[in-house]
């Protein structure tokens, strides 16, 4: 099924962006205060104090440097809802602010959220990251991510009320098929009829982005979570999800590199997106960019986007 | 594995509530707006319009007074945190503040949350809803619960930081094994070596609530959820798991009563919690309590919690 142009703006508005900058890449902003330099730490706390508030400010101004520095190159970010959920309210206001903040200079944003529930609940959530929220007349947004990562283990009850609200908004999600961790094998690689669950997810995922219909490039707002680590798998479920965009994390701090990635792509140059989270914003506290220093850490994310970029353009054959 | 009396004081204080108040049930707290009357809405919109946080505040009083209504009979509530997500940060600040009142009461509170991630992001999570956060030389505290609902499909090294911090803080989690939704069973049920994923899954829990230790009455902090909706099963995993608690949802609304739950507990009339949600708190919206109206509603949650306590306690043969 195809659908009208414009209709899964979100991911064609992605796509767009990733071919313009020629950078397959999302920076994860999943901050914890130990990435954070002491300057920036200090100076938010002599203002708020050594609380939640004074260490959501310190990620705000610590997230707001990356931004700037490396927003011209990419055409995402992947804030991590967890690393914020950890400094409790002010940490969410933080998250919503980075989404904002994101959205204004032109950055698609996916919500790493991994939410699932039951319908109802799922409901809830969808709305919370992805639709609108009726309050007497009005229809309110939350934190209004255009993509979010969901998580299938309860069934397609769980995954639906995702689907009407993408549907619905033009937005988009990533489901987990095959996750990036060492242990993600004990239950999403146990066999079932001689093939490994993961499968069963993707083919769901599958099933799932057929019915939504693909956008001027193909693709469907439906894609799935594949991690870098598993390069063999990736490329065996780039197969059967032809029409998904396959979001992909643990490249660089978790082991992942530009070579072991070419699986993922489809012939079209088309359908992944690579994450790194610590790798860049923590460059500066890796030896390769330790000469930038503390004070220059959004220089050093630069560099890393750019190596990061050159690394996986490289790998595919062709310019950044 | 046995450990010293008190270490794992937060299962051991919610069984002695449940032997105490005769009642091993758990209201669910999962509020939307629908479900709240009319005048506590109005009240709430004219103070802060039609807004997120009139909403939360309609909530917020609308949670208060099932509550008060209720607490001096049951051990437990159990606030599913996507019906507050939905709400943005006011409806986040609601969760916190309702999970605040519950423990001023003396209410054991379980965060629905099913959370999960790649180790790292768990950690994040864990701390967020049992832990402390570190900000400068404090120790702080987000959402405080005393137990969380956890989302096992990423594996062992995404459930670890959540035992890591339950350890520490004599804390509980329940960990999903067979959900209550009618398509839990797509993935959930597939034959992994002739058997059931969810049996895979659950002699996970067993190995993690071994390693943990038991408590006073003999369970581990380390529990499960299975829904109500499949007795067969519960039956099944209860002996799987004898020294972990089941949390069972999917009681009334979903279709579950009280003559299903016998198989969830073991011989000692311990072992199993069960949660009603909208049975309780939408009480006054059924034919049964429509006498009360919605002016009393929480009198109607009050009438509907007595008469679970009685159906559960009638189908285990004892008195209430």
């Amino acid at each position: 099924m195809s659908v009208a142009k414009g209709d899964l703006y979100m991911i064609d508005d992605l796509i767009r962006k990733i071919k313009e900058k020629k950078a397959p890449v999302v920076v994860g902003l999943d901050p914890n205060l130990s990435y954070v330099p002491e300057s920036i730490q200090k100076k938010a706390f002599i203002e708020f104090g050594e609380t939640l508030e004074g260490a959501a400010e310190a990620i705000w101004e610590y997230n707001k440097g990356i931004i700037d520095a490396v927003y011209d190159l990419i055409p995402a970010v992947k804030p991590q809802i967890a690393m914020y959920e950890q400094y409790g309210i002010p940490g969410l206001v933080c998250f919503e602010r980075t989404i904002s903040y994101c959205q204004s200079k032109g950055l698609s944003v996916i919500g790493d959220v991994k939410r699932g529930d039951i319908g109802s609940t799922s409901e809830a959530y969808a709305v919370a990251h992805l639709g609108h929220t009726k309050v007497g007349k009005n229809e309110l947004t939350c934190f209004h991510e255009d993509f979010a990562t969901v998580n299938p283990y309860l069934g397609s009850d769980g995954v639906r009320p995702f689907l009407n609200i993408c549907r619905k908004e033009g937005k988009g999600i990533f489901i987990l098929v095959k996750t990036s961790n060492p242990s993600s094998g004990e239950f999403q690689d146990r066999l079932v009829d001689g093939r490994p669950l993961y499968e069963l997810v993707s083919e769901k995922v599958h099933e799932w982005a057929d019915a939504m219909g693909r956008g001027e490039f193909g693709y469907s707002g439906i894609g799935a979570v594949v991690g870098a680590t598993y390069p063999e798998q990736g490329a065996a479920l780039r197969k059967i999800m032809p029409d998904s965009y396959i979001l992909v994390p643990g490249y660089g701090a978790q082991g992942g590199k530009g070579e072991d990635l070419t699986g993922f792509f489809n012939e079209d140059g088309l359908g992944a997106i690579i994450n790194s989270s610590r790798g860049i914003i923590c460059a500066y506290q890796q030896d390769k960019y330790s000469d930038y220093g503390a004070d220059r850490y959004a220089e050093a994310s630069r560099a890393a986007v750019l190596d990061m970029i050159a690394d996986i353009n490289g790998a595919l054959g062709r310019d950044a």
